[in-house]
C-alpha cells in the first residue's frame, strides 16, 4: 500500500504509479475539487467521465457539514458520495486561515468562527486527523499553518510550528489504509523551503506536499521553490504541489518536478462563463460567440466540445440555464487532465522535453488570475 | 412520415408507434419540457440516459431568446441542442397569457410585452408556424387561446378564435418533415370540448393536442373532458395532453386514452427539493432524511437511485450544490418515464387494467400541487 514508482524521468519531470486502497494513480495526476462531497456543478459520474482518478474534498467544509461522524456512519466518503477512485482530503488549516470569520493561533491549534453560523469552534492537528479518519480518504494531509508567503519574519515561526503539528499528526495517525502527507512551507524564502522540505522528508510518510504556493507570490518565486524542491525532496515519494493551478502552472510545475496538483480555478472558471482554449482564456457571455459554430477546442475530446457550439454554450449562459456550468466545468476539467495525461504519456516515451515549448505554446494566455 | 399504428388497446388505453423524422415515438410517451432548448439542471445527454424519447422546447421563449433565426443558421433545435430524438414544440400562445407582462387578443393574434425586456411584439397564427419552421421541430402546434377553463361564456368565443386559427396554422404550414397538431380547447364545457374535438379532428392533422386542461379546474372535471375526448376522438391519431402532470395525473390520462404527455414537474419539483417515492412526495430538504441510508426509492433504477443515499442528496441540498437539482431532476423524470414505459408493457401485454389499481395506489400522495 502507498508504494511510489518512478516509471520514467525526464529532467527533473517524472511519470510514476502511487498505489492507494482504492486504485492505482498514474502521476502527474491533477485532482477535481470536490469541496462538499461533491464537484461543484458535476455528479461524480460525471467527474469520472472527464477521466478523474483523484478527488479532493474539504475538510473544513465537511467538518461544518454535515459533519465528519455523519459521513463515517454513512460509509465515509467513497460510499457517501458514490466515488470509487481515491479521495484525498487536506487537513481544514488552509480554510480555516482563508474562509474563518475569526481566528486566533497559537502552538496547540487554532480557534475561529465557522463562516457558516459564527459557531466558535477549535481544531489541532490531532483534531484534523481524527476527522480525516472519519472522514476515510486515501491520503490525508498534515495540519499546517500557511501564512503571507512574502511576510519572512512571520514565516519562520509558521514553518517551524507546522514541523511541531506534522509530528503530532504522524503520533495521531492510527489508520494503516491512509496516506498521511506532510506539508512543507516556508513561503518564499529558498533556505527556510530548505530546511522544511529536510524535515518533513525526515518523517518519512508515503508522499509530501508543498503548501505555501500561488497565494500571491510572483511566478517566479514559485517556480524557483518548485526548483529548490525538485532537488531536496525524496526522488521515491510523491510530490504534491497544494492548490495549483492553471495549465501553464501544471505544465511548469510537472517540469519541476511535482506529481499531484488540485485545483478549484477549472470548476470556478466554469461558474463565472470562462473555458481555457488554445486561444486562450474565453468568456463564453461575450456577444462575439453568438453565432459562433466551432466547439470550445477543436482538439478536445470532451463531451462539451463534441456536441455543443460555442454559440449554444453562450446561449445557455445568457439565459441563465444552470447546466452551462456543467458543460463549461466538464471542458475545464477534461483540458487538465488530458493535459497532464498527454504529459505523462510523453515522459514515458521519451518525448517530454521535445513537445515542453508546444505545450507552453498551446496554453499560453490561460494563465491569467481568476475573476473569482 | 407521421404514421401513427395503434398496437395494442385496453379499455380506452393504447399502446402506439408514431413515426417522425427522428425516429419513432412508442405512445404512451412523457416527454420532459426544455424550455430554452436545454432541460433545467441537466444536460441532453443525462436527459438521454432517463429514457427519453420525446423533448419539449417552448416557442415564446425560445423566439425571445436566443430568437429562431439564430437557431435555424445554427442548423435547428436538434443540431443546436445536440438532441438526437424526436422534438416537439408549442405554438408560444400559453406562454404568451401565462408569462408576457401585458397582452392583448384580437382576432388576428396576440400583442405583447416580452418578460423579459418589456419590448412589445406580435403574434399570430403565421408566425407561430413561420417560428416554429425555423426551430424545425418534429411535431409543431397550431397557435391557440387558452382560457380560464370555469369561464364558460368567454370559452366559447376563445374556442371558436382557436379554430379559425388552427385553419390559418394548417394553411401557413409547409415543411413535410413537420407534423402540425391542431388543439382542443373548450374549458370543462364537454359540449362545447365535443365540438371542438370534431372541429379539430375535421383537419386531418397528423396528431392532436387537448389543451386547456391542468390549469387549475377540478380532478373530475379533467377526467370528465378525457373520457369525452376519448369517445370523440379519432382513434388513429395521437393524443397530445398538453401540461400535464403528476404521476396519478399520467395514470389517469392513459386510461381515457391519452398517447403523449409533457410537464415541467419533475425538474420544477426537483429545483425545490421534491422527489416522486412510492411513500409520497418527500422533500429530501427535510432534516429527516440527515441520516437516512435509503435511495429516494429502492425500486428506481435511476443514477441517483442506485448511488446515493437520501442522506448525501439532503447534504447537497443543505450544502447548496447545485447538483442536487441534476440528480433530483433525474430521479424525477425517470420515475415518470418509467412508469409510463410499463404501462405500455402490461397494455401490449393485457395487463394493463389489472395493473391500474396497484400503479394508482403505488403513486398516491404524488400529486399534490407542487408549490412552484
Amino acid at each position: 500500500m502507498f508504494d511510489f514508482a518512478v516509471n520514467a524521468v525526464s529532467g527533473k519531470a517524472r511519470a510514476g504509479t502511487f498505489s492507494t486502497p482504492h486504485g492505482q494513480l498514474l502521476t502527474p495526476v491533477f485532482a477535481p475539487v470536490g469541496t462538499q462531497a461533491a464537484v461543484k456543478s458535476l455528479t461524480p459520474r460525471q467527474v469520472q467521465e472527464v477521466g478523474a482518478s483523484l478527488l479532493l474534498a474539504n475538510t473544513y467544509h465537511l467538518h461544518l457539514r454535515p459533519g465528519e461522524e455523519t459521513v463515517a456512519r454513512l460509509g465515509g466518503l467513497h460510499a457517501f458520495m458514490s466515488w470509487p477512485h481515491p479521495i484525498l482530503t487536506d487537513s481544514g488549516g488552509f480554510q480555516v486561515f482563508s474562509l474563518a470569520t475569526m481566528r486566533e493561533i497559537d502552538d496547540d491549534g487554532v480557534t475561529f468562527r465557522s463562516h457558516l453560523d459564527g459557531s466558535l469552534l477549535r481544531l489541532t492537528p490531532e483534531d484534523s486527523v481524527r476527522i480525516q479518519e472519519n472522514l476515510g480518504a486515501d491520503i490525508i494531509m498534515a495540519f499546517d499553518e500557511c501564512s503571507n508567503p512574502n511576510d519572512s519574519l512571520y514565516n519562520v515561526v509558521a514553518t517551524e510550528r507546522t514541523h511541531r503539528w506534522a509530528e503530532r499528526c504522524l503520533r495521531a495517525h492510527r489508520l494503516k489504509d491512509q496516506a498521511l502527507f506532510g506539508i512543507v512551507q516556508g513561503g518564499v524564502d529558498i533556505n527556510l523551503r530548505l530546511r522544511s522540505a529536510r524535515f518533513i522528508a525526515s518523517l518519512d510518510t508515503p508522499g509530501i506536499a508543498i503548501g505555501g504556493l500561488s497565494v500571491g507570490e510572483r511566478k517566479s518565486d514559485m517556480h524557483a521553490v518548485l526548483d529548490a524542491m525538485s532537488d531536496a525532496l525524496p526522488i521515491g515519494r510523491p510530490r504534491y504541489l497544494m492548490g495549483v493551478g492553471t495549465p501553464e502552472d501544471l505544465i511548469d510545475g510537472i517540469a519541476r518536478g511535482v506529481d499531484i496538483f488540485d485545483c478549484v480555478l477549472p470548476t470556478r472558471l466554469a461558474r463565472h462563463h470562462s473555458v481555457f482554449s488554445p486561444e486562450g482564456r474565453l468568456n463564453l457571455m461575450n456577444a462575439g460567440f453568438a453565432l459562433d459554430e466551432r466547439p470550445i477546442d477543436t482538439a478536445c475530446d470532451c463531451y462539451a466540445c463534441t456536441n455543443f457550439s460555442r454559440a449554444y454554450l453562450r446561449h445557455l449562459i445568457n439565459a441563465r440555464e444552470l447546466v452551462a456550468g456543467t458543460l463549461l466545468s466538464i471542458h475545464n476539467l477534461r483540458a487538465l487532465i488530458r493535459l497532464v495525461s498527454d504529459i505523462r504519456d510523453s515522459i514515458l516515451d521519451g518525448t517530454f522535453q521535445d513537445q515542453l515549448p508546444f505545450w507552453l505554446e498551446r496554453w499560453q494566455g490561460n494563465a491569467v488570475r481568476a475573476a473569482a
